[in-house]
C-alpha cells in the first residue's frame, strides 16, 4: 500500500526531548516512512526508481500526525479483569480474584483477550506493546493477526515457566516476522528463585538481549529484598550480570541511591506506569530524578486489570503531573520530555529504533491527532496542548507498519468488533 | 421536544453513594424526565393529558444514559491561555502570563472563549458548570445562547469589583432564565480585604446565599493567613459569617482538624480539582477524611489555563487514585463515591437539586456513554468502567435541560465550531 497524506502538520523529533512541527506531506510505501515535504520537491524523495501511484491520498485536514505511542510495559490480555475487582487490597486482588482466575486461561481464551486489548490501544494511537503474559507465541500471533507490532517478553517466576520454556518462546516469537520480536524477562525477584534469575542471566548472556522486569514496584518488595538478600531488586539483578546488554525494570518506584546509579552505568530503561502505581497504591515514581540524572524513562500502562484502560493521554498526562505534585515544583517534568518518553524512548527501550519519530525511512507505526476538538484549542503550543490536554477522542487514525488500523471510530484489523466483545464476556462470564 | 431513549441502560442513583442500572426507556418532554421504564407500563408516566408525539426516537443499542457530569469549579474564559505557560513556577505563571493578559480581556472576548468552553464540557459529558469570572452576564449569556447550564459566582478581590457589583451580578444573572442562576461567592482570602469579605457576608445574609470561594489550594495561602490572622482561611470566614447559608470552598487541600469540624458542622462543600492540583503542583486533597467525616466533596476542572483540559474522565479517575497513593490504601475512595459526587453531589454543591440524578421529574441534563469502544469490555462493572476506565471518546451524547446538544462528534448549539476556534485564536494571537 502506498498512502500520501496531505495538508498534514508532521511532528519532528529532536535530539534533547524536543520536538518541531512542520507542515506538509508524509508519503509512506509500504511499510516505511519514504518522504517528509511540500508535496514538490519530490526528487528529493526516497521513492526508488517507480513512479509512486497512491492507494490511498489522505487530507489530513491540518490535523497532526505523530509517531504512534509506545506502551513499554503492559499484560494486554488481562481485559478480561478489568472492573472486576477493584477498591479493594492488594493482596485479595491479586490472590482472590487475580490469580486464580489467571489459571483458568486457555492459550484460546488469551488469543481472544489480546485482541480487545490491541483494539484498545489503536483508540488511544499505541502503535506498539512490550507485553508480559501468559502463552507468548499464541498472544504474538494475536497481533500479527491483527497487523500489531508487539514485542514480547516472559513472565517466568516460581509458578509457573522454565528457563527453558523461556528460550523456547524466545526463539518461536523472534521468528514471527516483522511485527514480533522478543526481548528476555521474568516476572520478579520476589516471585522467581535465584536459580531462575541465574537461568535467565545465561540466557541473556549466550543471545546479547537486555533483561527486563517488575522491579521496586511497591516498598515492601524491595524490604522483602533487602531482608532476603541483603540488597534492593536492582542491585541483586545486577549482580548476577543480568544487564551486559542492557535492558531495565517496570515501575522502578521505590529506589535507592546506588539503584540509580547501576542505570544510568548500564544504560537501563526505567518504565513507569504512572495510572497502575496510582490505582494499586504503589507510590509516585522518581520522574525528575532520572531524567535529571540522564537515565532513560519509558512509559507502560500496565495490565487493564490494575490500571483499567489502556490510554496513554492518561498516562502521559500523569507522568508529568505526578512528578510535578512529587516534587512540589511545577517545572518538572515537561510536556516535552513526556512525549519524547512516549515515543523516541519507548520505542529503544523496546528494541524499536526504527519507530522512534517520522522521518525518511522509518517505520511507518503512525497516529493522527485531531486538532479540530475544543480540547486541542486555541494552539498556542500543540505538543503542551497534546500532553496536557490530549484524550483518546483526539486519535482520529492508527497505523502499523505502513496499514491503517483505525481510523475514525472503525477498526480494520480483521475481526468485528462485538465477536471480541462477545468473547471476552463469556470467557470472565464462565469463571464466575 | 419530546424525546425517547429506548433499548437503554439507565443510570439510577441511589442514597449512600451507590447506583444500579436498569434497562429499558427514558422519556424526555421539555426538560424533564417524565417516564422511565419498560415502555409499555405507560399508565405510570407522568405525560400530563396530552398523547406524547416524540419529535425523535432514539434508539441507544444498549448505551449507557447517565446523569450529566457537574463541573463544580471552572473559570471557563481562560480556555484562551490554554498550553500558553505550562512547566513554569507558580509566580511566572500567574504574575507574567495569566494576569497582565486577562487584563486585557473584552467583555466579547469572554463571551467566545466561553463557548469554547461550552464546547469542550459538551464532549466530556458535563452539562452544567459553577463558574467563577469577569463579567458574569456577558458570560452567562454565552451559556444561555448555546442553552448549556451555569451557575455564576464573583471572584471579587482587591485587584477587580465591589460588593455592589457583585449584589448587581447576582440579581442580573439570577434573572436571565432557567439555564441561570448565581450564587455569592468571591476569589480568595489571600486577595481579597476583610471590608470586602464582610461585605460578601452581609450579602449572603440579605440574599439567604451560599458562599464560595478558593480556600486552602496551597500550602502558602494557609500559612500567610495564619500569619495575617491568626486562623486558617475556612476558620476566618467562618467567623464573619460567611456560612449561615452554607456554601464550600474549591480545591481545599492542606485543611486542620478544626478546619473539618467547620465544613461538618455547617454542611459545606468541599469542590476538588485534581488535575490542577497535580499541575500547579499544589497537592493532593485529603478526599478519604472527607468522605469518612461526611463531608460533602464535589468535583471541578479548574480553569483550562491551568489543567489544561476540561475532562471530567480525568478528574474522576484521579479523585480516586490519588485518594488511593496518598492513603497508601487501594480500598480508598471507590468509584462509587467518585460517580456520586460527579453528578449528585455537585448539583447539591450548585443549587441544581433538580439536575441530581435520572429519576421521573428531574430536569433532563443526561449524557450518553458509549459502552461499544473496547475500553468498556467486558461489563464485569459498567460503573467501575466508566470511572476508572472511561474517556472523552465515551461520550456519545450531551443533553442540556431537554436537548441535545452534542451527539456523534457534531455539535448544536447555534455557532460552527471553526469560527470559535478562530476567533480563540485571534484573541490569544492579540494578545502576544
Amino acid at each position: 500500500m502506498n498512502i500520501r497524506f496531505y495538508n498534514a502538520r508532521i511532528l519532528r523529533t529532536n535530539d534533547n526531548h524536543t520536538f518541531n512541527i512542520t507542515k506538509g506531506e508524509l508519503w509512506v510505501k509500504g511499510n516505511k516512512i519514504v518522504y517528509i515535504g511540500n508535496g514538490k520537491d519530490v526528487s528529493s524523495a526516497t521513492t526508488g526508481d517507480e513512479v509512486l501511484v497512491w492507494d490511498r491520498s489522505i487530507d489530513a485536514e491540518g490535523n497532526l500526525l505523530i509517531p504512534g505511542f509506545k506502551n513499554a510495559h503492559t499484560h494486554t490480555a488481562m481485559t478480561f479483569l478489568r472492573s472486576f475487582a477493584d477498591d479493594t487490597t492488594l493482596q485479595d486482588w491479586l490472590y482472590n480474584q487475580v490469580f486464580p482466575r489467571e489459571g483458568q486461561l486457555t492459550e484460546d481464551d488469551i488469543y481472544w483477550l489480546d485482541i480487545l486489548g490491541i483494539m484498545e490501544y489503536l483508540t488511544s494511537g499505541i502503535t506498539s506493546n512490550f507485553d508480559m503474559y501468559f502463552f507468548p507465541p499464541k498472544n504474538q500471533k494475536a497481533s500479527v493477526d491483527c497487523g500489531f507490532r508487539t514485542v514480547q517478553t516472559s513472565g517466568l517466576n516460581d509458578f509457573g515457566g522454565s528457563v527453558e520454556i523461556l528460550e523456547e518462546n524466545y526463539n518461536i516469537v523472534n521468528d514471527m516476522g516483522e511485527l514480533a520480536s522478543f526481548i528476555i524477562g521474568f516476572h520478579a525477584e520476589y516471585t522467581t528463585s535465584k536459580d531462575k534469575m541465574e537461568g535467565v542471566a545465561r540466557l541473556a548472556e549466550k543471545y546479547k538481549s537486555p533483561v527486563f522486569m517488575h522491579n521496586a514496584e511497591t516498598k515492601r518488595e524491595v524490604d522483602e529484598c533487602k531482608e532476603r538478600w541483603g540488597v534492593t531488586p536492582t542491585q541483586l539483578t545486577d549482580s548476577l550480570g543480568m544487564y551486559k546488554y542492557g535492558g531495565g525494570g517496570y515501575h522502578c518506584v521505590w529506589m535507592e541511591d546506588k539503584d540509580f546509579e547501576i542505570f544510568k552505568e548500564k544504560g537501563l530503561y526505567a518504565v513507569t506506569n504512572p495510572c497502575s502505581n496510582l490505582k494499586l497504591a504503589s507510590g509516585i515514581a522518581p520522574i525528575k530524578r532520572y531524567l535529571s540524572e540522564g537515565i532513560n524513562v519509558a512509559i507502560g500502562t500496565d495490565g487493564p486489570a490494575s490500571n483499567n484502560a489502556l490510554d496513554f493521554f492518561r498516562e502521559m498526562y500523569l507522568m508529568s503531573t505526578l512528578s510535578k505534585v512529587k516534587e512540589m515544583d511545577p517545572e518538572a517534568t515537561s510536556a516535552e520530555e513526556v512525549l519524547y518518553s512516549a515515543t523516541a524512548v519507548g520505542a529503544r527501550c523496546m528494541g524499536l529504533n526504527d519507530c522512534d519519530c517520522l522521518e525518511v525511512g522509518k517505520i511507518a507505526d503512525i497516529a493522527m491527532i485531531d486538532l479540530s476538538q475544543p480540547n486541542m484549542q486555541p494552539m498556542n503550543n500543540i505538543v503542551k496542548n497534546l500532553v496536557f490536554a490530549g484524550s483518546k477522542q483526539n486519535v482520529k487514525m492508527t497505523m502499523v507498519n505502513g496499514k491503517i488500523l483505525y481510523e475514525d471510530n472503525e477498526f480494520y484489523i480483521g475481526f468485528d468488533k462485538n465477536e471480541i466483545y462477545e468473547r471476552a464476556n463469556d470467557i470472565i462470564g464462565r469463571m464466575k
